[in-house]
């Protein structure tokens, strides 16, 4: 009943080729695979800088198709290492249609799993709307060694995402992520941003009775420092293995899928959802109160 | 745009009669006005003992109807001191159907708020699905000083209960609770329940861009030690205020309400929620998945 995961942190500056990326990531993968990991976890877009720091339509060329040579590349190292990998990729579906997209790859090489980034940021210095068509796959868990739930970074920040994955059956909820901070910010807010992400993640964990893995990337480009801190966390919020700010990482840590069981069975939170009452869920805003809504 | 609130911590015992208990909240309530609140509030089922640790009928000779007795006491002292106050009582509201409620009442002692308990849990020591009748007016916000969420313990575990009040309007969510150890447990097992109670209602702060405060008892009751830490949550997920595990507590602390507005422009999450796949939430369970569900 124990999966054993491996998040890889690293930096994928600007300036870096993709072969380049793609060999320190498989280098990673080794590392992991010696330490026997089973499934190895990408951060968000690993396969290049975080490009969305500015506008330029130019950086959707950035964007490959799935299968494509990424996916091709991951599917082959997979197969190799005879481990499942998870990926983040910048995804080309036409002309003029990109996506923030996850992919599971089972031992073989195939792609079983596909996840489309559903919650899109747009703040200043992370201009994803800009370049991310919004997921239309609707959530997703792959069944692979664990049942793995796919989300991706802002979709953190959304206990309906966490929820809607673990009603699916996830296990484990990776979230690929590329998060930092802005160097004009202060000291104060820097920790408090940090904190109410370790914070989310943990809620995550807790209020479904799941495992939940982050995976951040490192290192400083333009404007951002990348706040690593890749972790895993225990169906009851616990954070059993956390990586540093700075460096780059391969956290391999186990995952007692029948921790799960146990916690929901201590909390029975499931149990007693008011399904019935939650239909202002799908509204943006309840302006005209009404009972049971 | 800053309110002053004031959440009254502390024992009520077993042993203990109802009129000793009022006059013991009503010296805090003094206290919370000398020190400037403009809304207090009492932790669950604050009249009495927490009397749900065994299932015995006699016991609904506890609940009260709304107006009643207790109600009208703190409608006189909510008058008296120029106060809100919300209040989580047990309610008797025909043969046969008991609530757990919380009322809300302006200055003038007029209750204008009342909202009864969604989520009930059932427990060892904690069985509550024997006593409370599951609320049916929905989830509810008030319009007094702040406008005021009205949930209530096991709710805590939930996120989709904190997102309807906050889509409702709330600024404040306020959390009467009765939650504790039971001597059995291990002290590991002890910090991790007191975490991740916390970091839930943290959570809910983040998550919605809303204050949040947690008003638990004090004390030990038959096999519980209830663990106090009734605390207030800034928007941004910061305890801005806690008080001890052991000891009665006024806590007062300034909720500005203005950082609502700041935190939700820094972090516009409830910009972003993908409402046309929120469907499922409404569900026990997706047994079959279905894309966009």
């Amino acid at each position: 009943m124990t999966v054993r995961v491996a998040l890889l942190q690293h930096a994928s500056p600007a300036g870096s080729d993709r072969a380049q990326i793609l060999q320190t990531f498989a280098a990673m993968a080794r590392e992991a695979k010696s330490k026997g990991a089973q499934i190895i976890a990408t951060q968000e877009l690993f396969a290049s800088h975080y490009f969305c720091q500015i506008e330029d339509s130019a950086r959707m060329d950035l964007a490959e198709s799935i299968p494509g040579p990424t996916s091709t590349f991951l599917s082959n190292l997979a197969r190799e290492l005879d481990v499942e990998i998870t990926a983040s990729l910048f995804e080309r579906r036409t002309a003029g249609i990109y996506h923030n997209t996850s992919i599971y790859m089972n031992r073989g090489g195939e792609i079983i799993g596909k996840y489309r980034k559903m919650h899109i940021p747009d703040d200043p210095r992370f201009y994803e709307k800009f370049y991310f068509t919004p997921g239309d796959l609707g959530w997703q868990v792959v069944d692979g060694c664990a049942k793995a739930g796919l989300l991706i970074c802002w979709d953190q920040w959304y206990p309906e995402a966490a929820r809607l994955t673990t009603l699916l059956g996830a296990e484990i909820i990776f979230y690929p992520t590329a998060i930092g901070w802005w160097h004009g910010e202060t000291e104060s807010d820097k920790r408090q941003q940090r904190e109410a992400w370790i914070t989310m993640h943990r809620a995550h964990a807790i209020a479904n009775g799941v495992w939940v893995a982050a995976i951040n990337r490192v290192g400083t480009e333009g404007d951002l420092k990348f706040w690593g801190s890749s972790m895993v966390i225990s169906p009851s919020g616990e954070v059993v293995a956390e990586a540093s700010t700075d460096e780059p990482c391969v956290l391999v840590v186990d995952c007692n899928l029948a921790l799960i069981e146990e916690t929901r069975r201590g909390w029975p939170f499931l149990r007693d959802r008011r399904i019935d009452a939650f239909g202002g869920l799908a509204c943006r805003m309840l302006d005209a109160p009404v009972a049971n809504r």
